[in-house]
């Protein structure tokens, strides 16, 4: 940690400034500037990071050095963490295309989604249960029973099943049935949930929430390896901006950061990342050009139907064209399509 | 709802717009204009809201005209909504005003806060005990003896307690001890916790999530109201922007804003609402002039000593001050202090 | 336009707006709903765009329904519009690719640059003469000695080439050289220098605001197509938000958004809209993926000798591992490189 | 400077880090610890803060220490500066109360406000003759009649005159009139009419642009001092965020933060900083509590009747209100109203 002193500070403000630190428990070194005095002050960044350092007279600024995170950097694992479930594999050479509806609405709906796309690329279905809204008037999901129609159509098409958890009472249900458990943007800092699941042992997809910087995001993640769950898949869906033409703003520029921050692989979701669908197709293959290691993509068999996110949904043959391109684009990046 | 029709739509698109539209459940009204044709479906928005009409081809655009919530608005309520727990009135004319320590730490020091606030203007104890905090390595809070440290010092000096809530699961034990419950700003969109809390009857402080927008944060109180609580204190307390000198950007427009659009009560906290020591009495001062119900701030005996955000926390001289300037501030926006 | 009459408005409130408007010079269509009367507005929506509607007593909401902008949108000319200078066409098959150092420092600099980056794929060069500097210490540009080094490296490559242009006093030199007008994200609400560059004939690059909408992108375009010059590229280069790992954010759902809305090309800047090297060429790529019609990209023999950005500069052999890349992703979304 | 270097760094590469930053001028003190090398780098920043150091192989991050600005900082002038012109203090204990139209209309509108708000507080009055718009076909102000209307009413009633500068070229019309000139926020970055306003002695107020940070805002003001002007009014006016309900955030924190930070006063306008009416008289008061030294407020003698901006202009009663409330408030903040 650095802190650099006040231009006009006191003598006594220093070495008051040197004592607190010390009591704080770190190790100085000073360099005294024409302009300013700096203080490095080392120890333990962990036990250190609360201290209220800032609150001692005569500090200017307080800039830490470390990295505030372990488990889920490069400096602790150099090599890429691919996952495997089922022999379905993320984070590899083959990108991992998760589909399927925003809602699960009947196991109809989920056999004609899963059949299709299980025949072009994709081996994760993905689906809403449970589902946060923003009005308390929306269409929340169907529980359980959704739960049962996507595990019956996965299994149908050896697909792998994903699907969010937003409560730690639902976690033993969500647990039966899903593959991979998705914690949703908006709980991204929902910290007693990540604890949840990052002391059981399915993978965990974790969202970018909406106004998290890339610091927030890695952090998120630390909370679940933290536990001891080293199978985190991190997906970028937008952020909030002054940009409201689009529902998020997708920000495709966090694949390479993480990439080369995390050994664990990242996925993006421009379905709810953009909210539009004219953008839902090129954006999938710009996720992928960017480097994405698969995508989170909504497939409606019939979008003007559905009953939540129909607006943001790809049709089937919409999917079969995104498909289509990628399949091109992917060798450009090191990547394969199943 | 007006839907706007594209200019080169084919009279088979605006007859299967038209038909959809009554098949969701609207009454339409037709306007054929020179430049487009615009189309007024008039419904039960609540159950409509949620259907995908942009996904109907030949649609430009689609624009609510009616308010997606009920039981938090003006409209449903005229006059303001005066919340009343032992005594002590939120939302009245008397200011008000939560003050204590980020973190409680001990028992010594709710009692040293207890004393000084409660004897100049605060009739309402803060303190954290169940901490969310964005690194898994910060101090999280000491839980149930947290509570009761708060609740002795509360009960010695006639104050109520206000406490955060993190889980759906800790509600039984601090409804136990707390007069108010806080959601905090990462949790406003935990819609189920906004569930459970809408279900109790003790008032709940809804603080603003970083990325939410006026509309998500009525939307969220709609969620607790909707479940039956009509207890319910707004707080503003900063929203993410590219502003980054401050933690966050303390948006103080949305006081007049909510007073507007609801009759719940407005309180603001600046603590966490700038996080820089020289913002906070400032702005204290600020959100009692543009018209807030109260103020959440932080007070430490020692800041320089604390356990967490002591970099954002007054001390005691300094809430004198602060306290001494709202007595001059609150006359002129019809307010007094106790 | 549409105006929603507030739920409690008066006979007397309702008569008044209805008058008003009469006078501002619409023509209007009434619908009585139970919640809430609603007043279409027929009239010339460029004259009547100011008048202050939601000034006038018992109006609660104002939504404009015409797009605020004609002659850069699809509906004035529904087929792509394709620039060419010199035989070098910007917005067809081919992209158009922009590369070359952040500011002109050496003819030799440049020729170096214009050698290589001609030989793969860009027939534009690119380079600063007149730099816009966030602080007035750094360094701001060699001024007409840049613009000749360019001119001469561009020649002796038979590339055309571009630069900024930040005041009207120098669109006569600036022209003299430049084949390609560039209007910097600072100046995008520059009107008075858009007015000039709408005025005269050579095409015209224009940047983003970096907290410029959709909309207001559109409307600066505008500006200039309004004065009669119709060749217009837009240039994505990011955004401020609150993600500062990041110079910028960069919104590539733009891209398909401004293919929609408009019959002008639009380029991407990768360089500046990210400013972190490890994203630079993953979002070239992306940038391509998501359908823009070319890039521009800041490429310099030497990075760390830059006198500027020299931290967000690709050198010669990144450029070619970009260009080699983009052969492959490029006839997924219909291009080709030259 | 600090510069981290990457944990896996070579010694090779550490080494060609420091020959590096000999080279650029720096003197170095090393910092070898367990987990990272720090190398502190001093030298004369201002030229320095161009050079690519983190292009060098090897460097993590560099942070910066000094500040990037000089003549506008406390360091450089400790004492506050108070503008004075014909009389009229700026900066001082006075309120410096800024009102008038949006647009200048006519000389009778001008003397309908100047009269009304010079009796009541306000000694500067505003409108606008050169109007930056976002849509082309939005009034854009009366120009040089503008002016003169302006200058009679404000001699009138004995009132400085501000007004805005878009064009170095009409500097010296505007100067032949303005008191003040105003830099608005669209200009802020526009830095060669800030290098001519610096170059001329009449006061200049410099609008905080939507996009800019505090650190942007502060360098802006340096580019007119750099030039020798030392009379600079800042103005908070609101940024962009993702709230849209208000026109712009208006940063309410930005008031201490400069007034920490440099000796130049600092104003709010809230009319275009909320742009909603219900806002304007709540922050104004909020921004007199939060320490700013004036208000710029948009008074109109018939809202619904302006040429531009009626919608977020009080009318003369709703000043009075204001003022009678600032009245009040003032004293708290040691300040007077005239």
């Amino acid at each position: 940690m650095i802190i650099v002193v006040k231009p006009g500070a006191t003598a006594e403000e220093v070495d008051n400034i040197k004592s607190k630190l010390i009591d704080f428990g770190y190790t100085l070194h000073i360099s005294e500037g024409s302009d300013r005095t700096i203080i490095g002050a080392i120890g333990d960044e962990d036990t250190l990071r609360d201290k209220p350092v800032m609150s001692i007279p005569g500090v200017e600024s307080v800039i830490p050095i470390l990295k505030p995170y372990k488990f889920i950097s490069r400096e602790f694992k150099a090599e890429d963490t691919i996952i495997e479930v089922k022999g379905v594999k993320i984070g590899g050479d083959e990108l991992a295309i998760m589909a399927g509806p925003c809602s699960v609405e009947s196991y109809e709906q989920m056999r004609l989604v899963a059949e299709r796309v299980s025949s072009n690329g994709a081996k994760i279905l993905r689906g809403g249960a449970f589902k946060p809204r923003t009005s308390p008037y929306a269409f929340s999901g169907m529980g359980e029973e959704a739960l049962k129609y996507m595990r019956k159509a996965a299994d149908e098409f050896n697909m792998l099943m994903v699907t969010e958890l937003t409560d730690p009472r639902d976690l033993p249900i969500v647990s039966e049935y899903a593959d991979i458990l998705q914690i949703g943007a908006r709980n991204m800092q929902n910290f007693r949930l990540l604890k949840e699941v990052g002391s059981q042992p399915k993978p965990v997809l974790l969202k970018r929430g909406m106004a998290a910087t890339f610091n927030d995001f890695l952090l998120a993640a630390e909370h679940i390896a933290k536990e001891g769950n080293d199978n985190i898949i991190f997906c970028e869906r937008g952020i909030k901006t002054f940009e409201t033409t689009t529902r998020n703003t997708l920000d495709l520029s966090i694949v390479p950061l993480i990439k080369n921050a995390s050994h664990f692989p990242i996925i993006v979701d421009p379905s709810h990342g953009t909210g539009v669908k004219e953008c839902i197709a090129p954006m999938s293959l710009a996720s992928v050009a960017a480097g994405a290691d698969g995508i989170m993509i909504e497939v409606h068999p019939n979008p003007v139907e559905a009953l939540s996110d129909g607006d943001q949904s790809l049709d089937l043959d919409q999917y079969d064209e995104v498909m289509k391109k990628l399949r091109v684009i992917a060798p450009a990046v090191g990547k394969t399509v199943a």
